[in-house]
């Protein structure tokens, strides 16, 4: 994990994004995909290695990373995505790994279908959840928190937990997981955001009501207010949203010329139906070609073939997909979701210029942060 | 509400505590007592004032201030303590009001029972809590919080909210509410936390399951490691405390001098069993003399004769208590409170000196504030 490609985010625990050109690769290589760790990691030995399966069942498992490799396994495509890639965007500022676009990455995963394990202990028939949990411990950091130590966790809702795609993953992409990545087996929960995806799995239980644990409430949740008074709720499904790839933030083109704008569109348990592009700010919208097939879980690329103005100006560029379900990226933040699930149109502003020369632009602007850059221009 | 006396520690809204010489005093005076709100203070019309009784009843109501006034009546000597009182102590420093040690108070309460309203309105079988709403709406301030205004709010579960002691109140210390304590209804919940009592009510709706609000999660709640994995919860009964009213922080007393250490002690839904004091940092204990008669939601008095040194010297005063459940205030505070529920055993220093003139005590420090002059004793 040291490909110097890699942007890091936060050092300790290790958080690290992908550049924003992983994002025209259909499979994300290994090596550029981004890490999100809550805490250390954990290094587990593969001979010593148990998973306990637990809870609300008839007959509690422990297996071993050797019989669980010699289960019936799965390979799911699947686009993993932050619940706070493009962190840093948000105005005003909002506290966590300040992510631009690249903490999202699609992988091929390779693994045993939970259900598969839960069959085999024999769920009773008042379970609700399933509790997934890490091997990573350390102390949370949002208030309110409780005292000391504890693990990463998940819960999952009993359906969910049952659907074939929910994986014990132990590769990705035909490799075998490294320790960054969650080795020896992580979950891999297809259509919602990557804190689901529960890495260095020991312990599974089953549950007969929904906890309020700290990963329920303080850390990787919603306000739902659509029953008149906001509940709190744990985030789940990735909500729909595209980025663009090409052009970056304040490059300058040509004018006058054809320019492939390139990006990706994706969205949790529903599939991309379209993909707009503006380029004079969101007054008006031109569809873009969409390049992969479409596939539950996994993002698709679009392009869309631009003719630059024929005068020097500056044109702010914007992308909205739209899923199966009809749900459209909105213009705005959902204050809602914190600092989570951002999935507004982001503008990229783009300077048409004949050449560098002529501009006027302080190059030092250009070589400056992203993030400042659209900052400004939000506000 | 302009009492000089009356310790203001934010504006807007407006937050102000009593001097701790209230506690010297069983009865808090009303122009004394400590003033809590969330959110600016609505002025209500008692003519067009209606209070809705909803939810899972059989019969909803709605009644004016007239028709509550009319109905049976209760009177209830309670102590209310903020969650956060003694929040300024902690160390390192809690975001929230700076109280000291006066965000509590005594009053004689006069009102409906909540009990007889629910007996009316005919509560289900299935009902387990009692929503209960403020008329004072805002923008909350604890992250994770929803977007926008809401109302402030408490849950109680089913079984308190039915005790003849919880009022619909309208009086205190026999005078009619003011707006800053909640005009023209309140509610008083003994034993619990002061934001329980939530004023200016206007709703009321019996709930079939707990809500996960804001003011259930991110503000007024804590953790309960009890069983396993912590879980969030609400708070709810104040928990067993004393407080030392004199001598104050960093008093100077005379050497081999007969000296009345004084305070208050109480217990949320307890009695007070026991007050100790130590003037040896918690080497040793001697047993203080109870003064009030003992209530079960009412603070006791207590008093201890302490003979001074002999020498110049400092001391370390601690009172402990102990109510009938066997619970002590704890040495220090627990972690999983957050910023609330603060009880334990705060140090007073004390200066023996035979004089002030050789005390080679710098005088600015012993006018300087008191929290930053226990700050450094905590360090």
């Amino acid at each position: 994990m040291d490909s110097a490609a890699l942007i890091v985010r936060e050092k300790e625990p290790l958080n690290v994004e992908s550049p924003a050109c992983v994002l025209d690769s259909f499979l994300t290589p290994n090596d550029l995909f981004f890490i999100r760790n809550h805490f250390p990691i954990p290094r587990l030995n593969p001979e010593s290695y148990r998973l306990r399966v637990d809870g609300a069942v008839a007959d509690p498992l422990r297996i071993s990373y050797e019989e669980l490799r010699a289960m019936p396994s799965r390979t799911s495509t699947v686009t993993l995505e932050c619940a706070g890639n493009g962190r840093s965007f948000l105005q005003p500022r909002k506290s966590g790994v300040p992510w631009e676009l690249g903490a999202i990455g699609t992988a091929e995963w390779t693994g045993v279908p939970l259900a598969h394990l839960l069959r085999r202990a024999g769920v009773d028939d008042g379970a609700v959840a399933v509790f997934v949990e890490g091997a990573d411990r350390g102390e949370p950091t949002n208030d309110p928190k409780p005292d000391g130590e504890i693990a990463f966790a998940r819960t999952l809702p009993i359906e969910k937990a049952q659907e074939p795609d929910v994986l014990l993953a132990y590769r990705m992409n035909a490799r075998d997981l490294t320790p960054e990545h969650g080795f020896p087996v992580r979950a891999i929960v297809p259509g919602y955001y990557g804190m689901a995806s529960v890495k260095w799995i020991t312990h599974i239980e089953v549950l007969r009501e929904w906890p309020r644990g700290y990963w329920e409430t303080s850390e990787y949740s919603y306000w739902d207010a659509a029953e008149g008074r906001p509940i709190v709720r744990p985030l789940d499904k990735i909500r729909v949203k595209s980025a663009i790839v090409r052009p970056r933030m304040h490059e300058i083109v040509r004018p006058n010329m054809g320019y492939r704008v390139t990006g990706a569109a994706w969205s949790g348990t529903s599939e991309i139906a379209k993909v707009e592009l503006s380029v004079d700010g969101g007054e008006t919208w031109n569809v873009a070609r969409l390049l992969d097939a479409s596939r539950r879980y996994a993002w698709r690329r679009w392009e869309y073939e631009w003719r630059t103005p024929a005068q020097s100006r500056m044109c702010v560029l914007l992308s909205r997909a739209r899923d199966s379900t009809g749900a459209t990226q909105p213009d705005h933040h959902d204050a809602n979701y914190g600092s989570y699930a951002i999935n507004y149109t982001l503008p990229v502003e783009v300077f048409v210029r004949s050449s560098m020369r002529s501009s006027g632009i302080r190059t030092e602007s250009i070589s400056g942060r992203v993030e400042n850059l659209v900052g400004e221009t939000l506000l």
